[in-house]
Order: structure tokens, then C-alpha cells, then sequence
């Protein structure tokens, strides 16, 4: 659990490695060659309902990047923002910029939601009958689908080009198999898969 | 129906108007004194399953904002940044930057899809037994609790100033009791939501 720290780097990162959520921050951390500690976090354990945790997260979420002493950043894909900020990972021109934040919150809103609670309801919970999972596939296929749509006429989701937007959907779309999605009718975005496990400090998930 | 127009201003949005992700965006052009042109999308008649819609935004949401001929920008907040960029909207400090962006995530991550679909369900549906609404309730309080906590210490929720952060949590924030929230225990939330309302270029959503 959390003790003071200094303000210095490396980064501190509170999150469960086999959380997507959580690998994005270690992606991003990874691919700008930023230093960081991470604390693992065992939220079936109940480690995100602490009154320390909390204290850094209201809302009791990994990941959480602690900036310093007492400032912590929640949110996966702001934590992407502010660590790729300045960088080649963050657009710079506004429209680009706004275009791969519009990626971020479909994959917050339109895919998490789906595909990495399906893979929780499946992996996690163990609980292949559960009767959330009907319609959780069928949105989680529906979000794939948009992602095929885009991917097909272009190799990255924003700029043209590798960036945290790739990152934020990466994550979970690589585990999608975990979730009972088969992607082998998505080949844009299995080829994209790829691309992405190509670029420097981007690694696959462990499984649960 | 869209047609091509000029790039130049006026934006055009597509949207709902009693939406709180399309007056999400109304809200921020209100704010910024930009001129626009409102063309009001009926999701229940299917305006957003068309083709014309889908080739705007191939996951079928409200609202859009057209930047020029061929260019569309779905999710509110991501078209909330594109606004308010450059502007006293949206923080110029990484840090105050990424914080308004992890309010936005958390408005569409734990906020909008309980109490913006409990009011969906209520308001639009017309279906007060609907099976869904105890939990939707249970997780909204959830969320109006943290942002109590917030603004029970701070008067915005980014950069110590009305922004972007702002906008995207009083769109439904306003009209949580549509969707069964009474606000009697939020006081901080309370006056937060009169603040909001004295900025400039901020009104009240319609009611459905």
C-alpha cells in the first residue's frame, strides 16, 4: 500500500497487470522509455476498497499514476495523455489530437465496457453461462466491427501513425480471444494487431 | 440529411437536443461564441442507423460535429477538446490537462452510462419497472458520491476553473433527477451545478 514518496522519478503506477486498463499505463511507460515501480494491486482481493487506496482514487479504479506526494492521476487513457504528452505517441495538431482522444472515449464507452467485461465475467469469474454475456458479444462484435471499418483503409487509428489511441485499444482487443471474441472475421484488425506488437516497448498482456 | 458544405465556419453539429452528450457540445459553442448550425438527429426514428448517418459516424452516435467536407468528429468530449483547445476552456498545464481528461473519462466511463441510461429508460422509454434500474441507480449514486467528495473541496473540477471537465459533467449532472437521482444529499454537487449555470453560455437542457 502507499507510502510518501519524492516528486522524482520513476513514475509509481498502482494497477493488476492482467487488467488492460492497467497494461496500457505499462505500454505507454514502456514504449517512451519512462522509469517506473509498479505495486500490483489484487482488486478480487478487494485491494481498490482500502481507505489508502481510495485516498488516491475516490472512485476505486486501477490503474493510478502517482505524479507526487500527494497527487495521483486515475484513468487509464488520461494517464496515457499526460505520460505521452509532448512525445510522438500524442498528436500535435489539434485535429489529430481530437481524433485520437475521440478513439479513447469509443474504446471507454463502446469497447471496454463489452470486451474486457466479458473477458472478466469469463476469465475472472469463471462464469461462462452468465446471462450478461449474450449481449455483451453482440456489442463487443458490434465495436470490432467499427474498428475493422477504420482499420482497413488505415494502418493506425490517429496522425497516420502509431500513437496512444493504438495503445488504449490494443490492450483489450489482443485479449479479445479471452472473452469468447474469435477475430479471424477482423483480419484489418489482426493485421494491426501486429503492427502494433512491432513497435518499440509493446508487449502482450499475461493472461489471468 | 448531410450534404457537402463549405469547410469554413459555421460548424455543423448532428444532434439531440434533449441529449446530454449532444448539449454537451451546444454548451461548449455557447461558451466559446462560436456560430453553428444544429441539425436535430431523432435516434428513436432511427436517424442515426442510416447510411448517410453511418458514413459520418460508423458507430451510429449522436452527436457529430462536421469539421469540413469529409471530415466528421464523433464522441462528445473528444469534440469537447477539438472546441475548446487553444481556449481558457481547456487547461494549458499537462498536469491540470490530463486531470479536466480524467473527469471526462469518468463521465463516460461511471457517470453517463448509469444515470444518463436510467434517465433514457425513465424519460424516453417510459419504463420505471425496468429490471436495470436498481443497479443503474445503486452506480450512479456511486458516481454523484465522488464528485461530492470533490467539490466539497474544490469549486471546478480541473485547473481550479470552469472548463471542459465542467461541461461534460453538467450536461447530465442538471437533469439527474429525470433519470430518479434526488440531489437533496449532494450539497456540494448543488452549488457547483449554480456555478456552472452562471458562466457564460451555459443553460439548462431541454426536457424530453
Amino acid at each position: 500500500m502507499p507510502h510518501p514518496i519524492s516528486p522524482l522519478l520513476p513514475h509509481r503506477v498502482f494497477g493488476t497487470s492482467t487488467s488492460g486498463n492497467c497494461h496500457k499505463v505499462r505500454l505507454a511507460l514502456d514504449a517512451l522509455d519512462l522509469p517506473y515501480r509498479w505495486h500490483e494491486i489484487d482488486v478480487l482481493k478487494g485491494e481498490t476498497r482500502t481507505p489508502e487506496f481510495l485516498a488516491m482514487n475516490p472512485n476505486g479504479e486501477v490503474p493510478v499514476l502517482q505524479i507526487d506526494d500527494h497527487t495521483f492521476l486515475p484513468e487509464s487513457n488520461a494517464i496515457l495523455c499526460y505520460l505521452a504528452d509532448g512525445s510522438q505517441l500524442w498528436p500535435g495538431d489539434r485535429l489529430a489530437r481530437a481524433q485520437a482522444l475521440a478513439w479513447m472515449f469509443f474504446e471507454q464507452y463502446s469497447h471496454e465496457p463489452c470486451i474486457a467485461v466479458a473477458r472478466f465475467i469469463r476469465k475472472f469469474l469463471k462464469r461462462d453461462d452468465d446471462p450478461r454475456l449474450p449481449e455483451l458479444t453482440r456489442r463487443g462484435h458490434a465495436a470490432l466491427a467499427v474498428m475493422e471499418q477504420h482499420l482497413s483503409r488505415q494502418r493506425f487509428f490517429a496522425a497516420g501513425r502509431f500513437s496512444i489511441a493504438d495503445i488504449g485499444l490494443f490492450a483489450y482487443t489482443h485479449r479479445a480471444d479471452e472473452g469468447g471474441f474469435d477475430l479471424a472475421g477482423y483480419p484489418a484488425v489482426r493485421a494491426w494487431l501486429q503492427r502494433c506488437l512491432q513497435q518499440h516497448g509493446i508487449s502482450a498482456m499475461p493472461s489471468p
